[in-house]
């Protein structure tokens, strides 16, 4: 096998300068002949493929509520484990104790103008079978809101961030003692609350918008997938931006001789109390209000006219919770590598939902499971991963992604040494193929996407991707689709599992997922269901299979790589748009500025604004500085040089393969590179988050920020804290550069076998 | 008095280079000596001005419904022809007879699914005193609907423009053999039945949406401003822009002995019946819809999710009309000129409203009246106009400007000999100074608009209209309301009585009004009554009073300047800013064409559609060819050359004055000047419009088109039409380019009092 290294280079290199045609049949990592066993693997894999186990597992876990503490997730976590020891796994379930605080009280009342009860139930349905189930059933509610019983006038605060309560400054309305109402979207839901009580609110109601989920998008569930007029969204409020996890055990797995943090000092939980409501019962709320009517964005699709209060709707909300700590149950199944043992892939997705979570999360589960039972099948037939693979079942990813995070905070050390990549799936439905994560693998799931056909289309996923971006996107998106040789994937914020792995521990990771065409208005309520799912979500589980496959493929490349199939030119291309758009905001933010101080000091504000309106002008702001960008401009250019030089080196060695203790040596610079891109402080404010490209932003939550550290002290307006933070994120990417040398000196220098 | 001439034109140099700064007292077309005069003159002027007066006129003139060919009609004409008498003005009212059928019968039901019967009733509100008449009341109906019993499926068009057929058309959707319901909007009303007609429906319904000016604007009456769940908005649906005015008499005054077509052949009637409804009638006719979710930007605020149709909501819709012939009355009020008779400045509004209409039109009818009733103060303490002055209040306006087309057309001969201008109002609110017009006014516009006062804000009405521009523009036209001498104003289209003076005759022409903070939503129902207006529309009648003031300066600086205050750099650069508008949008529509075919080609639409939703992919148009648009910039070219040299004769007679002979005949080709913008043939398909820079757009009626001609030939790819329209315009441009060069000729050669 002389020739493998080699080979595997050339392809790399050459799928380097242009986009693979269709013929192309190289794969990064492999040699050519290589390439020929591994799509015969692959094929073998894809011939195992059963869509009928889908819908019958499916149909298992989500007959009853399985969310975290509970006996049916207990029971699902048994059967996912069993089935994973049937098909060859040493399977373990893995537990840890973390806080789970379900409600004991939740009353929301309007008292004034007039008396309303809030319902704070979703109906059963005779189209819907299990939505008569309410035997440990979790009722409308946000998990790690804290106890609270408050009155107060009621404002609209629309999404609840930050600028919209700049919005509401300037008509002089000010949220301090009041209970806000905020709509969900905008942000990820954990945020309204924060700010809210950063404002001063006493307590923050979230309601679903028939604007953004509810019938303005579509029917309403039974007769279409848009959310019903009593459908609420379940879901977690703790500060996850700070860490995620169980908000007791930071940094540590949560095991049962944890050192854990008392309840009231744990910093993730809510400063107010929280609770999500349907529009059905937000309609007599929102109708009462008086005051300004809300900015146009602003308006749902409610057949009222939107006002902002405060009041004179008078609102009572009390929410109290039993605070108890119950077992999350993570399955972990492994298939140990026969020749690289301690290089670990490991291939997750969550088994908890918050009731019956046919789409999130057991669409992905069981396309999840069908892909380890063929590649389980595989083994079967005598053959072995040649690196270790782990299936993971995640638990209580809802309340704040416990049971992943606490698994890689207990095992981070080991982790930080063997992990290669994590993959993750949560949802899954009929649609085109997302795909997001860590760079340097955007090559591999480019060439893994041009070789599985979307099941309705006939054509690549990769096809399908493309079109997308070329009919949705203008601009410079729109040229990229056409022109880029790979497709873009996105960066991670966070939402899912992914989120330890990637940002805490530094591990390559990648989320991928179909959808787009499954409808849409049943996430985190009880219609979340197996009648739901098999109507609009993926009828018939093809793309479910399409996952599999797509997923599949890519562990299988992953695992059975020469070389593993990691690439920097597209990394550091990327790294380098990051740093323009860093630029670019600054200069935005630096004209705004001047334009909004303008408008203030010549009195055209004050000039158009109309005189029988309250409004109270803006202050003018500090002016943007110019900030030195050139330590990151500078460090983008070295990665870039880098990441070409380990090009060449590779083209230059063509059929001159690498030693075996050469390949090893590679891979194991390879594997931990990622972790070259964090720094053990983390982000400024929140250490647990180390890596310094992609983190979820501080008042976005699950939205990226990329270089957070750089972006946020900007859009925070903390201009020498942005500055000392270039210089930090600069030698970071420095740093990862030389270690892409450091894999360039062994392509050059290594004898040869 | 030698010095006049040359002072003024001074002065008119002076301000072509720089923003008149706030201490500057010149004025156009006045020595400095004679500005003081003026200002004088103004200043009395404005000290006759009572706002009692127009509260108490608007209480009389809306307390009955006084449209076109009521009796109440014809009693406000009389009591304003009295008012004139007595204000010393030489008062007629000339009568004109003109096709005005009224509704026989209206019927809308929907007969399947379900049965419903459309109210077509505005309910009596206690609030609203006037809202409880129903004597001579004219229910809501669309004017000059074809009569009609038509049954047919339903499909949901939008707002029913080309465009939006298009859409349909990519779902597969065809109008044809059924009715259309479309909302108000996106395009004058008279648009979707002609649209409607052209693509085969049988029935045209159009309804008020919340989202546009009921509900989700604001509160609704009586309560707020808005429109209720029953208003509807009643309104003409003639094809306005094939001609204006009377159906049966294009181009001629409709008198009594006037030649008439036969009501079948007049060709501005619609193809098809016409109802207009309320959302609370077209709740249910759309919730009945299935068929593919209306696109987003389609979506109105009903709380319903919008479907396009066809069916299964089947309707049946009948409507029959009187056809009958009423009188216009237009009083016509002169106070002839001392100095130059034969120059008419010429005011108008028009009296008639659909019913009460305290806003449209009698906010500006008062603000009008009360202008005339200050000049006629000034002219009993012994004063005289120079030149003669007309005001007009005009009848059947709301039905297609009959009233002031019909005496267009029986004048126009006269008028084109002796027309200085044509200055419009319609309504008026609280708020901003709306200016739109000939260019070669916008200098005297914005010296009028900096001398009177915004009367809330105390600041100048040019200092608000600067503000809001700023404040709301963003790029090109924030940058030139910064730093552009002059404030634009607008180009205009069409929708009101200003059409046939500037578009049929060539009479340069403003239309002026204040609004945008007078609430919204009582436009052609029975609410725009007295009771709303004096709440929401202009409660202390001070920007009635506002609008005397900046029309009655109008007026005056035309009757009274030295030499007549036109001015070409403004327009000249307007010109040259259109040609780059039409060069623009030939450029998008290629690179749109070039990207809509290549994705047909390329099958990317094909890639991205969803597989389970009904698409017809768009046909490949032929590409945009590259236009010879040199001409019309050689023309623009020479237009501000002539401007400019003209400026520079000014500049170097400095000191020394023109003879009365030299000012007269400067005058008579500054009067005509606009004349020259018109051509003999008119606009291809539409003789009627003769302007070549100004134009009500075929497809969107109210809303300008300039250079008419050549854009619209281009909008619907009309490429050799295109080219040789560019060749008449461009004529058109030099013609004038040359009347500017005779006045310079003057200017230069003229040997001097």
């Amino acid at each position: 096998m002389k020739r493998t290294l080699a080979s595997t280079l050339v392809v790399f290199a050459v799928s380097l300068v242009h986009a693979a045609p269709a013929g192309d049949r190289s794969l990064l990592g492999f040699s050519d002949a290589r390439a020929v066993e591994q799509r015969k693997l692959e094929a073998q894999f894809d011939s195992k493929l059963q869509k009928e186990n889908l819908r019958t597992w499916m149909k298992q876990l989500t007959a009853r509520p399985h969310h975290l503490g509970s006996a049916a997730g207990k029971k699902n976590a048994d059967l996912i484990a069993e089935l994973f020891r049937s098909w060859g796994y040493d399977t373990s379930i893995e537990t840890f104790d973390v806080l789970f605080p379900t409600p004991k009280t939740r009353l929301l009342e309007m008292t004034a103008p007039e008396k309303f009860v809030a319902s704070l139930a979703e109906p059963s349905l005779k189209e819907d079978s299990t939505s008569s189930i309410s035997d440990e059933l979790l009722p409308t509610f946000n998990a790690y809101s804290v106890d609270g019983d408050v009155r107060g006038p009621l404002v609209y605060v629309n999404y609840g961030i930050p600028r919209d309560y700049e919005e509401l400054e300037r008509r002089g309305i000010d949220v301090k003692g009041k209970i806000v109402i905020s709509r969900y979207g905008g942000s990820w839901r954990g945020i309204k609350p924060k700010v809210a009580a950063e404002k001063g609110a006493i307590g923050c109601i979230i309601y679903s918008d028939p604007r953004d989920d509810g019938y303005f998008q579509g029917d309403v569930y039974p007769k279409g997938s848009f959310r019903n007029e009593l459908g609420a969204q379940r879901g977690s409020v703790a500060d996850m931006p700070q860490y995620a996890g169980d908000p007791l055990t930071p940094g540590v797995g949560a095991t049962k001789d944890a050192k854990r943090l008392a309840v009231k000092d744990a910093p993730t939980l809510t400063k107010i109390p929280v609770l999500p409501i349907s529009y059905g019962d937000a309609l007599p709320l929102l109708r009462a209000l008086a005051g300004p009517v809300a900015p146009e964005s602003w308006r749902g699709a409610l057949p009222i006219t939107y006002h902002l209060g405060p009041g004179p709707a008078i609102v009572h909300l009390k929410v109290a919770f039993d605070w108890k700590l119950v077992p999350a149950h993570n399955v972990i199944a492994r298939m140990k590598g026969s020749t690289r043992p301690d290089e670990w892939i490991i291939r997750g997705n969550h088994h908890d939902a918050w009731n019956f979570g046919a789409d999130d999360p057991i669409s992905g589960m069981v396309a999840l499971m069908e892909e380890a039972r063929a590649v389980g099948e595989l083994a079967k037939q005598g053959w072995r991963p040649k690196r270790t693979l782990i299936y993971a079942a995640w638990d209580g990813e809802e309340q704040g992604l416990l049971g992943s995070t606490e698994w890689a905070e207990a095992h981070g050390e080991e982790l930080k040494r063997k992990a290669v990549a994590y993959i993750n799936s949560d949802s899954n439905g009929r649609g085109f193929l997302y795909a997001a994560g860590s760079h340097t693998l955007e090559r591999l799931v480019n060439q893994v996407s041009r070789d599985v056909k979307d099941p309705q289309k006939g054509i690549s996923v990769a096809e399908r991707r493309r079109a997308k971006a070329i009919v949705e996107e203008t601009g410079e998106n729109r040229t990229d689709a056409r022109n880029r040789a790979d497709q873009r994937i996105e960066a991670l914020g966070s939402g899912s599992d992914f989120t330890p792995f990637i940002q805490h521990l530094g591990v390559a990771s990648l989320s991928i997922g179909f959808g787009g065409e499954d409808g849409g208005g049943s996430y985190h309520s009880i219609y979340d269901s197996f009648d739901y799912y098999s109507r609009f979500g993926d009828p018939k589980f093809e793309y479910g299979i399409a996952l599999a496959k797509v997923a599949g493929r890519i562990v299988l490349r992953l695992s059975e790589a020469d070389v593993l199939p990691f690439e920097f030119t597209n990394f550091a291309e990327t790294v380098g748009k990051y740093v323009r758009e860093v630029e670019k905001l600054t200069d935005t933010m630096r004209d705004d500025t001047v334009e909004l101080n303008r408008q203030i000091t010549d009195k055209s504000l004050e000039a158009w604004r109309d005189p029988n309106e309250k409004y109270v002008a803006p202050k003018p702001k500090v002016p943007v500085p110019h900030l030195n960008f050139a330590p990151l401009q500078n460090a983008a250019a070295a990665l870039k040089d880098a990441a070409d030089r380990y090009d060449s080196a590779v083209r230059e060695r063509e059929g001159k393969a690498l030693s075996e203790n050469g390949r090893r040596e590679l891979d194991a610079i390879l594997m931990t590179g990622e972790r070259s891109l964090t720094t053990a402080q983390g982000l400024p404010g929140r250490p647990w988050y180390k890596h310094q490209i992609y983190a979820p932003g501080m008042y976005t939550g699950y939205g990226v920020k990329t270089l957070p550290a750089v972006r946020e002290a900007i859009e925070l307006r903390r201009w020498s804290e942005a500055e000392q933070q270039v210089g930090v994120v600069s030698k970071t990417i420095e740093g990862f550069a030389r270690e892409v040398d450091r894999a360039t000196a062994i392509v050059q220098g290594d004898p040869g076998s």
